[in-house]
C-alpha cells in the first residue's frame, strides 16, 4: 500500500467508547479523578481498541538501529561501532532495554535499518537501507524515497506485530549520533531554538557540545528543510532510525494498537508522525521524562505529559517496559475495581467475636 | 522492647556495599548515570540489605485504618462511615490499592488501629486503640502513651512481615479526615505555613477548604505541640493511622527492609519517623508525586524525589504497588545487565548470509 494511503487511512479513536469508559471510571469507588493518569490511560486505550475493558496479552518494543553519517563531525561521545555492538547486544539480551523488557515479559523486535556493517546481525530483522545516512552538514541525510522506504519499514514491523497478536507496542532506537539528528528535526518542525533542542546526549565535553550546536544549525542551513513536509525534514536532517520510528507510530495508529514513546528521540519521531496525521496523537502513550533537554519541547508539541520521573537518558526504548507495567495497572483498575454500588457493605463483613486471624489478604 | 530502644537500635545502611553496588552500576554497558533513579534505587537497596544483588520475593502493604474525631468539624468530603466501609473493602480486594496490589502479587496487611465500630472486621488485624481519636480543635487527639502504643503497633506489624519473609514494604492508610491531621503534623514539625500544607484532600468545597485551614490553625494553637518531640506532635494533632505508619517506617528501618512512601499522609508520617531517627531516611523509597499540596513540603524535608508522575491522590497505599514494580526493574538492571566487558562482541554474532528469520527475542 502506498504510504499516503496508510497515513490517510488512520481513523479517529472511538468517542462513544471513550465516554462509556469515562463513565465507568467515574463510577469506581474512589474520589473523582483520584487515580489521575491511570484513569486517563485506561480511557485512552478503550478509545483505541473500542472496548471499555482491555487486557495486554503480548508486549513488544520495536527497535530501529541505524548509523548516522554526521558522527564524523565528532558530535557523539561513543564511536560509531557502538551502534553495531549494541544492536547485537539487544539480540543477546544484554542491554538496558533488553534486561528491563525481560523483567515484564516484553519482547524485542530489533530492526537493522541502516547499521554500518556488510554482515547480517543474527536475531535482528534485516531491512538495511544502506550502511548509515550521509553527513547532514554536507547535504541531505537520505533521499526522499529512502525516507519513505524507512517509514514503510516501520509500518511493516507493526503489521507483523499486529499479525502476531501484540496489543501494545513501544519504540526504541540505537544509533550513535541520533540526538544530533533528532534535535535538527525538532528545530526544523517546530521552529524552537538550538538552545532549547540540543542537549549533551550520552555525555560530551563542553567543546563537543558547542560543536554539536553548530552542526545542528549548519545542517539546517545547508539543507533548508520544508517544515510543512515532515518527510522532507526527516530526509534532509533526520536518520533511518528516526524515519523508521515515525513509521511505527503511523502503523500503530493505523492498526489501532497503543504505542509508547520512550525518550527524546522517539518523542521527536512522534512529533513528525503527528504532523503527518494529527490523529496519531490519540494512539500515543508516554513513558519517562527524559533528561535530554529537547524532550520538553517535543512533549509540549504533542500536548502530552510523561508519567515516569526516573531521570533516565539511555534511550534504546528503555522507558517502554516500565510504561507497559503502568498501563497494566491502569487496565487492572478499569477491569477489577469495584463501583460505588459494588463497594457497599453489610454486616456480613463484621462479627462480634472473631475467630482465627488470617490477615494477609 | 521499649520504643526508644527500637528507635536507637536502627543502624546505618552499609556504606561499603553501597560503594560496591555503585561500582557495579557504573561498570554496566550504558552511559554513566543514564538509568537515573533505577540506579539510585538498586544502590540504596544494596545498602539496606548489605548485598549488591537483591531480589524481591514477597511484597506487602501495611494499611493503617482509623477514624479521626476532627471530622465533626466538617473538614472532609466523605462521611466517617467510609473509613469502615473501605477498610472492609480492602479485605474484599475491591478498593484501588487492593486491585493494584493484586496486579503485581502484592499482599495487604489491613490493621484496624482505631476504626469507629464496636465490631471486628473480618480479614483485618484488630489492634484498635479506641474508636477514633478525639477532635483536635478541642484538645489532643490521643494521650502520649496511646501514641507510643500506635507506633509500637506499626513496629509489630513490620516484625510480623519480617518473620514471614516479606522483603519490601509499603505503607497505606484509610481514615476520613486524615489530610487535616497530616497537615497539622507537617506544620507543627516543619514550621511551614497553612497555605503550603493544607490541600483539598479527596475534594471539598471552597467553604469547607477555608474551614479546614482554620481548623488546622486552631488545632495547633489549642494544643501547642512541641516540634522537638515528634511523639508529642503526633499525640496532639495527629491520628492513630499516622502514628501507626510512623511505626512502620521505624520498624522497617530497624529490620532493614526497604519501605515505600505512598502519598501525602504517608510522607508526613515519614517526616515524623525521620525526626525520631534521621537514619530512617536511608530506608525510604518514594512512589508517586501526590497532587495534595503538602506533599512537596514533606519531600523537601525528606530530601527525596517521587519517581512516578501520575497525578494520583487516592491514598490507601495505592502508589506502592507501582513503585514495587519500578524497584523490581531496578534490581533487574543490577542483576542482569551486562558490564562493558561482558558486552564486548565478536564475529559469532554476524554472518555473511543469514538463514531463517527468528527475530522476536
Amino acid at each position: 500500500m502506498r504510504l499516503q494511503t496508510i497515513i490517510n487511512g488512520i481513523t479517529a479513536t472511538n468517542n462513544d467508547v471513550i465516554k462509556e469508559a469515562k463513565k465507568r471510571v467515574d463510577s469506581l469507588a474512589k474520589p473523582l479523578g483520584s487515580l489521575g493518569k491511570l484513569e486517563d490511560i485506561a480511557i485512552k486505550i478503550a478509545g483505541i481498541t473500542g472496548k471499555v475493558k482491555n487486557k495486554i496479552n503480548k508486549k513488544c518494543i520495536i527497535i530501529m538501529a541505524s548509523d548516522n553519517g554526521v558522527v564524523e563531525e565528532g558530535v557523539a561521545s561513543a564511536p560509531q561501532s557502538v551502534t553495531l555492538a549494541q544492536t547485537i547486544n539487544f539480540t543477546r539480551g544484554l542491554t538496558g532495554v533488553a534486561v528491563l523488557a525481560k523483567e515484564n515479559n516484553t519482547n524485542l523486535m530489533v530492526v537493522d535499518i541502516g547499521v554500518n556493517t556488510d554482515k547480517k546481525i543474527l536475531g535482528a530483522i534485516d531491512r538495511k537501507i544502506r550502511k548509515g545516512t550521509s553527513n547532514i552538514i554536507k547535504g541531505q541525510a537520505m533521499s526522499y524515497s529512502e525516507c519513505i522506504n524507512a517509514i514503510n519499514i516501520g509500518i511493516e514491523m507493526v503489521k507483523n506485530a499486529y499479525d502476531e497478536g501484540y496489543n501494545i507496542l513501544g519504540v526504541g532506537e540505537m544509533g550513535i549520533g541520533n540526538t544530533t539528528t533528532s534535535s535538527s528535526v525538532l528545530i526544523s518542525l517546530t521552529g524552537c531554538t538550538v538552545e532549547e533542542a540540543v542537549g549533551k546526549g550520552a555525555g560530551i565535553t563542553k567543546e563537543a557540545f558547542e560543536k554539536k550546536k553548530w552542526v545542528v544549525s549548519e545542517a539546517i542551513m545547508v539543507n533548508n528543510p520544508d517544515k510543512n513536509d515532515p518527510i522532507d525534514v526527516l530526509a534532509k536532517v533526520g536518520g533511518f532510525d528516526l524515519a523508521g520510528m515515525v513509521g511505527v507510530f503511523i502503523g500503530a495508529s493505523y492498526y489501532k494498537i497503543p504505542v509508547v514513546i520512550d525518550g527524546f528521540i522517539s518523542a521527536v519521531a512522534a512529533v513528525a508522525a503527528v504532523r503527518l496525521n494529527p490523529l496519531v496523537r490519540d494512539y500515543l502513550i508516554t513513558s519517562h521524562c527524559s533528561k535530554e533537554i529537547g524532550y520538553t519541547i517535543a512533549m509540549k508539541e504533542l500536548d502530552l505529559e510523561p508519567m515516569l520521573n526516573l531521570d533516565m537518558r539511555l534511550g534504546e526504548g528503555s522507558g517502554c517496559p516500565i510504561a507497559f507495567s503502568v498501563v497494566e495497572f491502569s487496565l487492572a483498575m478499569m477491569n477489577n475495581m469495584a463501583t460505588f454500588e459494588e463497594a457497599e457493605i453489610n454486616d456480613d463483613y463484621l462479627e462480634e467475636v472473631r475467630g482465627e486471624e488470617n490477615y494477609i489478604v
